[in-house]
């Protein structure tokens, strides 16, 4: 059950001009329900991504990765069900027959469509049902599409993620709205299980490739629901420049950091979402990691917490078992940390300092905190002045459910 | 439920000469149960150790490594139930007072004593109760008593763990008993949670510290149940010297090799006992990696798989939902790994190669691999020489119900 999050309201969703989506169900996997996705943009959008980490990655992946040093996307195709990653040489003529398929539909090239797809790893892509599915979305591709497009991309996630923002450019309104998917295998490292975010500003091809990366490093590179890395993960950041602003080019700029807040916070918004409806999820965590010496090690405390089994379990409990938070602490790989100088709050009742139980500590000021439904474990390394904040969600027996059930 | 483990048999652990066990009921959490060891060496036993690399080690580990340096060690003594981790300074006192009462009681020295704890963390030692246990551990020391010793040290194991081996070196019989224990918070980086093996062999100092680093390296150091390395990981190698052999003193004689051998293979016994009764564990998978450039990378390998929460779930479903073994290979952080040459197996099923699903593969035949109680997972990277084996259990509804209820 997802923790403190809705479905979005289609109507809340603004349309970003220049940017259409039609969505299909194509039988990929399971017959009858929403799984393809064709995003068509207008000439001109400029478009910026990052992408997993995996050595595994997927062959849409490698393609996106290709198509986007050439430039001039018009398209994005995505499908659900199968994830067309470990499948060799067959999986690359797949995605790239992909491309192939929704260029002739567009009338544009191949190397100008992205690929990408989610779901199980290892399976053959059955990409004539992809073909056949395509002049439907083609059908369908409407600028105001964005909650369908959110359903159409869902794997294991029991709701769709969607956000949109205003942002005043010199006085030009200039929209951002974003869709993304993922609920396991979630430990995003650059980007995530497929999250595109498209705005009408205009924006300088380099700028966007910047962009992108700082936003995700704000966003998605913060979550985690079960430390597994993606093959596919893959967040898009689409500038469709509609919206009459004057382009961005310098990154010094004020109409830079204005849209870098509203994308960082729609990408944000996104990622939360995810560990939200993380699998089996029944309570969201933010990990507050300050005092470190770079930001490096401030996410490896805060990674090493939100992936240990022993916390999260804790968390679903409901259980002060704080101890194995220190555990979790003395385990981040930082070789020359004191532990004597450490201070751990939950929220604001401070737990521990001096190596030990804090003296003012009482139980019951733990259970009450571990008893919400939204947690903040902050933690102060006292050596430095950098920060980093990790979101992650607890473990609970439906994780063990869905991921013994997926597939069957 | 422990997977093919059976309780050690009274009769079958060989007593050690020199090594004497005594256990006791000194309520430290719980009324009534085993809870706390005395082990009385001789004199002129050498004694070498390795420890937790957690920075949050527990004070006992502190005070370990501090009278191990100075040698002449004459006992150990071991509570469960409270870890005396993350206890700050008092902490450190209750492990010196409990050194001081041991010295007491057997008119030696407190630095000839080693103090060992497991169970909660951050939760202060019941120092008194310890003291107040000690004289019946006393009155109960006998050299054939290592079986109610591996069952005074147990936490949440479900069976107490110990093995024997026998071996004649030139001519001369010598004895290596061991006793250890672990279920949960098992990722052992250095030693494990609670092993201690001795040997009546004599052995010169500096080659049992280094057997003790080679033998924790081929048997604790290969095993993970979650992942989290416990802040009290101690594996304690005693030697004796009764047995009456010419003194081991040179590491490439074969006395050492052989003796290297049976202590190997009673660490590397009771380092599966742990993962066999690994917490909620239905399932014994031996993952082995070949064909790395080093050891450390097939160890990355073989972890990052072992970690995987969506692998283990999958082994725990009998699921051959292997893709998700390819994806944990590719975050196993190997910047230049070549996934088109790496070849999969479940036991001597060739699941993948050529970067995907191998021609040869039927899901029937992945399907029975994976109802089997115990699984090899065989890899070979296909770039180098190495090879490492590292030992895990699934992850099942009952860790998350095991690690819930913990301490409650």
């Amino acid at each position: 059950m997802p923790v403190n999050l809705k479905p979005p309201v289609a109507a809340e969703l603004l349309p970003v001009a220049g940017v259409a989506l039609g969505i299909a169900r194509a039988g990929i996997r399971k017959a009858n329900r929403r799984d393809l996705l064709l995003i068509r943009l207008d000439e001109g959008a400029a478009v910026a991504g990052v992408f997993t980490q995996n050595r595994f990655c997927a062959a849409p992946v490698v393609v996106c990765r290709e198509h986007l040093q050439a430039g001039a996307i018009r398209a994005l195709v995505v499908n659900t069900g199968i994830a067309n990653a470990g499948t060799g040489e067959p999986g690359m003529q797949a995605a790239r027959a992909t491309c192939a398929a929704a260029a002739r539909l567009l009338g544009c090239r191949p190397a100008q469509v992205l690929p990408f797809s989610t779901g199980v790893i290892m399976e053959p892509l059955p990409v004539e049902r992809l073909e056949a599915g395509l002049p439907a979305c083609s059908a369908d591709l409407r600028e105001d599409n964005w909650s369908a497009a959110a359903e159409a991309i869902m794997t294991t996630d029991t709701l769709p993620k969607a956000a949109s923002r205003k942002v005043s450019l010199r006085g030009t309104a200039v929209t951002v709205t974003g869709i993304a998917k993922g609920a396991g295998m979630i430990r995003p490292n650059m980007a995530t299980m497929l999250g595109f975010v498209a705005t009408d500003a205009a924006v300088a091809q380099p700028l966007l490739a910047r962009l992108v990366r700082e936003a995700a490093d704000a966003s998605f590179n913060c979550i985690t629901v079960d430390g597994d890395t993606s093959t596919n993960d893959s967040f898009v950041l689409i500038a469709s420049g509609r919206a009459g602003n004057v382009p961005i080019a310098d990154a010094a700029s004020a109409d830079y950091a204005a849209l870098k807040k509203a994308v960082t916070a729609v990408a944000a918004e996104l990622a939360q979402a995810i560990v939200r409806d993380g699998e089996g999820a029944t309570k969201f965590i933010a990990i507050e990691v300050r005092g470190g010496r770079d930001v490096g090690e401030c996410k490896a405390v805060g990674y090493a917490i939100a992936h240990s089994p022993l916390v999260k379990t804790a968390f679903f409990a409901s259980d002060p078992n704080l101890g194995r938070i220190l555990a979790a602490i003395g385990n981040a790989g930082i070789a020359d940390l004191d532990v004597t100088r450490i201070r751990l709050w939950l929220d604001d009742v401070l737990v521990s300092e001096n190596g030990g139980r804090a003296e003012s500590y009482r139980e019951e000021e733990g259970a009450r905190v571990m008893q919400q439904a939204e947690i903040a474990v902050r933690i102060d390394l006292a050596r430095g002045a950098a920060q980093a904040t990790v979101w992650t969600c607890d473990f609970s027996y439906d994780y063990v459910k869905i991921n013994a059930d997926y597939r069957s």
